[in-house]
Order: C-alpha cells, then sequence, then structure tokens
C-alpha cells in the first residue's frame, strides 16, 4: 500500500494473520455447515470454535451470537427483529439505524456531539427498543451508554448499542440487550459481522428460511468470513489498550498540527472520542476538494460516512450537531488504523497546511 | 479431500482459479468502495469489473445486478422489494422463498414433481408477483420457465426465478423480471450472491442505510466475494455445456445402480431434471441411516436441503409431490460436481446396495 491510508473509519485492510486464519476454510472446510456428513460437520466445528472465539472476546454467551453480513444487517436485525412500535435513537446514528428505523424518535446531541440524556429519558417511555452508537463513525465522539443503559432500565426499553466504530478502539464493558459488531472495521474480512442478542430477548428472524443462527439468520453460513471475523475480533479486543495508546498519541498529534491551521474546527473538542478519529471542519473550504487534494498527495481520507459519499449534501452529523451548512461542507475525516506509522502522520501534518491554504476560497 | 463429495447441491468447493482471483481483493485491493480517494476508486473498479462480468456472463444488463450476501438475501429482496400483495409461489420451492412468502398461493406439482400449470394459470390474475424455481434444489426438476414467463406475461404479472440450483446446470435463457443466483454452488465463496432486476421495474431495498447498489441493497460491499461471485459464474457459464455431458452421464450411471436396488423410487424420474441430481428413497429405510452409513464409507450426500437439516421431518418437497411419509423417510440425495470422477461414481455404484441392505429395517 502506497498511500498512506487514514481512512480506517471508512473500512481497515485484512489483517494477513486473519487472512492465514481464513485460507482452510476457503480452501479445505467448504462444505455446507448444516450438512450431516463428516465434511459438513468438519465446516459446523469451524462456525462453532469462532462462535466460542467471538464470545469469548466480547464476554458473552456463545449463544447470544448472530452471525450475519455486516454491520448494516446487524442493525437492521436488531431494529426490525423486536418488531417495535416506538424506536428512540439519535439524531447521529449510522445510516444502517437511521434506515432501518423509519418514525423512531431522534434524540437530539450538542454542538459537541454529546447525547442529550434528559430529552433520552422523556422519550424512552414506552419505547419498544432505544438504538444509539458506542462511537460515532463521523466524529469518534463516545456516547455514554453505562448512563444510557441505566435510562433504559429503567423505563424497561430494551438497548441496542451499535459498536461498529467502538470495536477495538474502547473497551465494550458496558451493558447491552443487543449489539452490533462489523469484521470490516477491525481489519477483517468485508461481508461479516455479528448481532449479540442477549439471552431471553424474543428476536424474530429477518431473513428467514433455513433453520441457521437459531432462525434468527437464514442462510449458509460465510464460514470463511465468521472464522475472520473472529480471529480478527480476537485479535481487535487483545490489542485494544496498546491501540488505543498508540493511536490516540498521533491522532493527538494530528489534531494539534490541525488547529494550529486559522479556521479550523475539530467536531467533539473537549468530549470524549474514540482514539483514532478526527474530524475537523476548515472554514471556506470544501472537503471533497481537500479530500482530492490529500489524495493527490497519496493521503487517503473522507469527507464522512463512506455509506453517505456521493451525496452532495453536507454530512447530516455535522448538521446535527449544529453546524452551519458552509462549515459542514468543509469537514474531513481522519481515521486512523494499527498500520499507521508516526512518518506517516508527520508526513500528513507537514502536507495539510499547504492544501488548506491552496483549496480555500480567496 | 478424501471423502468422495456428493452434496454439491449443498454447497461446493471454492474452485482454485477462483480463490486466486479474490486474493488481490483480500490482500491489496481493501479499501471501501464507496471511498473517493485513489484506493476507494481501486475497490470500486474491482467492484465495477466484476458486475460486467457478471452481465456477460448472464446476458443482462449491468445495471440490472444487486449483489447480495448469498441465494437467501436474493430470494427475499425479490418477494420483498415489490411490496406484494399477492405472491404465487410452488409447494416445492427453497425455504429462502417459502420463508419470504408468508400467505402465497402455492401451486401443487405432480407426483413426479411438475408444476401444474393450469393452477397457476387460475392464480395468476391479481398477483403482484410470481416466483418459481428454475430446479428444484431436492430433486433436480427443471419447470418450465419459458411457459411460467408467457402466462406471467399475460396475467402482467413480474417473475421471479429463483436459479440457484440451476446456474451452471443449465442455460438460463429464459424470460425473468428478477432471478437469484448464490455463488457458493458454482464453486464460488460464501457469502456472495446477486439478484437481477430488470429495468424499469421498481424494487424497494430491504436492508437500507447506506447507498451502495442504487438503494437496493445497503452496506458495504463485500469486494472479495463479489469478484469471486463473478468469476464463479463466468467459469460456470462457460463449462455449463461440458458440465452437463459429463455429470449426466455420471449421474445417469449412478441412477441405474440405484433403481436396480429393490425398492428404489427415483423422485422426478421421466421428467427434465438437471444434470447432477439423484434423489432415490428406498422402502424401508431412514435416509438418516443411509447418509450416515454412507459417511461412513467416506460418500458425502445428504436427505435433502441442507436448509431444512436438523429437521426430523421427511422433505416437505417429496410430501408435496405426494410421497407417503414413510417413502420420504427413505430418500437420499446425491448431488454431483464438475471435481467428481468415474471412478468416485463406480465406487459409490459398489457400496450402495449393501448400505441400503443394511439400513433396511427387518
Amino acid at each position: 500500500m502506497s498511500a498512506i491510508y487514514l481512512d480506517a473509519n471508512a473500512t481497515t485492510p485484512l489483517a494477513p494473520e486473519v487472512m492465514a486464519e481464513m485460507m482452510p476454510a476457503l480452501a479445505d472446510f467448504f462444505a455446507n455447515p448444516s450438512s450431516v456428513h463428516k465434511p459438513g460437520q468438519d465446516a459446523r466445528a469451524l462456525v462453532d470454535g469462532a462462535r466460542e472465539r467471538c464470545a469469548r472476546a466480547l464476554g458473552c454467551d456463545a449463544r447470544e451470537i448472530v452471525f450475519t453480513s455486516g454491520g448494516t444487517e446487524s442493525d437492521a436485525l436488531a431494529l426490525r427483529g423486536l418488531r417495535p412500535r416506538k424506536v428512540v435513537t439519535s439524531t447521529v446514528e449510522h445510516p444502517a439505524v437511521m434506515g432501518a428505523s423509519e418514525g423512531a424518535v431522534r434524540v437530539p446531541v450538542s454542538r459537541s456531539g454529546e447525547l442529550d440524556l434528559e430529552v433520552l429519558s422523556r422519550a424512552l417511555p414506552g419505547a419498544s427498543i432505544c438504538s444509539v452508537m458506542a462511537a460515532n463513525n463521523e466524529t469518534g465522539v463516545i456516547f455514554p451508554i453505562r448512563q444510557v443503559a441505566a435510562l433504559c432500565r429503567e423505563h424497561g426499553v430494551p438497548l441496542h448499542v451499535d459498536a461498529v466504530q467502538a470495536a477495538g478502539k474502547i473497551r465494550l464493558d458496558f451493558p447491552w440487550d443487543l449489539l452490533s459488531i462489523s469484521a470490516h472495521k477491525l481489519c477483517g474480512p468485508k461481508g461479516a459481522g455479528l448481532l449479540l442478542v442477549r439471552r431471553g430477548l424474543e428476536l424474530e428472524g429477518v431473513q428467514v428460511g433455513g433453520h441457521q443462527e437459531k432462525g434468527r439468520r437464514a442462510g449458509t453460513e460465510n464460514v470463511a468470513g465468521i472464522v475472520g471475523l473472529a480471529a480478527a475480533l480476537e485479535r481487535a479486543v487483545a490489542m485494544q489498550p496498546t491501540t488505543e495508546l498508540r493511536l490516540r498519541a498521533l491522532r493527538d498529534r494530528l489534531e494539534a498540527a490541525a488547529r494550529e491551521i486559522p479556521g479550523a474546527h475539530v467536531a467533539g473538542a473537549g468530549v470524549s472520542r474514540v482514539c483514532n478519529t478526527l474530524n475537523v471542519a476548515f472554514e471556506r473550504c470544501e472537503g471533497e476538494t481537500l479530500l482530492v487534494a490529500l489524495d493527490v498527495e497519496g493521503v487517503a481520507v473522507s469527507t464522512g460516512s463512506a455509506c453517505s459519499s456521493g451525496s452532495l449534501e453536507p454530512s447530516p452529523v455535522l448538521l446535527a450537531m449544529g453546524y452551519p451548512r458552509d462549515l459542514a461542507r468543509g469537514a474531513v475525516r481522519f481515521s486512523l488504523w494499527n498500520g499507521n506509522t508516526a512518518e506517516e502522520i508527520d508526513r500528513v501534518c507537514q502536507v495539510l497546511p499547504r492544501v488548506v491554504q491552496r483549496a480555500r476560497k480567496s
């Protein structure tokens, strides 16, 4: 990889050791885990083993794991599987949660991206489910899941936590009833994810047909993807403390350099954010122009969620935080991963002021 | 692989050349295809290229392809995406179609598994969608899609064809409005499939959120899976004429040997079936016992759909064909793939009579 890749919140490279673990599932243990014969049972053992590994990494019961095709499916299953009448969520959720929660009560956030817990508390009575992200994909802002969980418990509302951007970056030691994880944000494969479903919670499948995943997710298991997910998750959780220290130092160095540029606004400044994310809006700039200029310099960043790219609209997350449209359009997201080096960050710190200056409108 | 694998309708081994094509997508072109930067556009090019290859292999427009996580998702998207009020389907569809078509009118089949076109014709008026499989996963019986399509056209009903078990075995040269394909039945990877959607047909996404697949399937694209699907489909379509000749000869040899066993009933005998499938029910036998006995001999077969395995009930497909329950319980499915050799089939022909004899109840 020649580019300096700072778009880890969009996706991450597959770790070679994760890929190595996937190879036998791709090449040798090819059978259908639902088949009764020996090759089928060998494939089943891979899926069962992966389930145990995920359960250990997440501190849950293996029976609480439903393997899916990724974060979007996990979110949709959580939100639709309870057949909710009333959904409470926030105004800054990922498009996957937004899309699966039509008509939801959307709790606002502050200018710094903090969840308004008072509004949340008032919205909870009568809700069928509350869905909030552990960390925001665009800003990295961490929601106070413990406090949200306490409010949910008080009102008897099941809590879904979208932990897609939090896993591997913070400890997932908060309470949940449902929790979404995606492999490809953790140096695992695309096309694999999981939903945790707390035992006792009645969840109906959305994709139905075969009996796989105890009827909660029909379709032949993506064995290699599941093995890759387990390997990636285990690795990400084990590395999380060092990842956090290392990436925070790199991110803070980059953030300091960005702040020195006049008219720079760091999203979620002063509030708790995950270690790898820096969202900075530059006045009198187009984020898209900055992105392209950085790309030319060999630096890969984004202007927001990859799942919203192609849209000419400014980031809905920043707008929900109360950014003026003009400023929101000037936002660039830097999101680091374990492969980034101090040299790479130094290079970006060097390049950035010049790129912003050039991109500025008169 | 040491076992003689005769369970290709459950899944197939990943072809080494397909795996080789997937490797760069796994190892190098890891970025999110929705990302605007160079690595993102490189990943996008892989997805676009795969889409073109699939379109050429299927003789359709690239814009008619929606990539999914597999056959079950494709079927569900076809059936739910039109928001149908009335669904017409058959009594022998795959569980994926059955599960996504609650309350459907289910057209019966004959004892040989032939679709009752008169009943179908009477059911079509007022239908929102008609969904039938091109070839049955358990018996291999081929439905007359051209005739079904003519009836659908007459009544203005969109036709969904579940071609998961037909692709690579027969020519897919019949009309369709929607068509499902799964990669792992074609020596491609698990976790990848596609739905064809005829241009002009308004299909709403089921998994919504991001803008991927033109809003018809949200979620980061499984780039390696999509590349593997394209490679596998291209290969399967190119090899189809030779596959058909070769597997039909092997299957017929196996079928002749099975028929010599007293009390053997071949499903769909005398009607058009795909080249690779032999479903034979042995009187006074438990299919499960036969499966286990064959497994001990190193022969991997199934008693029906892997997606229904674990169930103690006899095959719903055979019951729908009017099999007595006792006979249906004695059914075993042999489904061949390109890797099977004449020597393997000879060995099974040799072993089978003895296994059946031993498994017979007094």
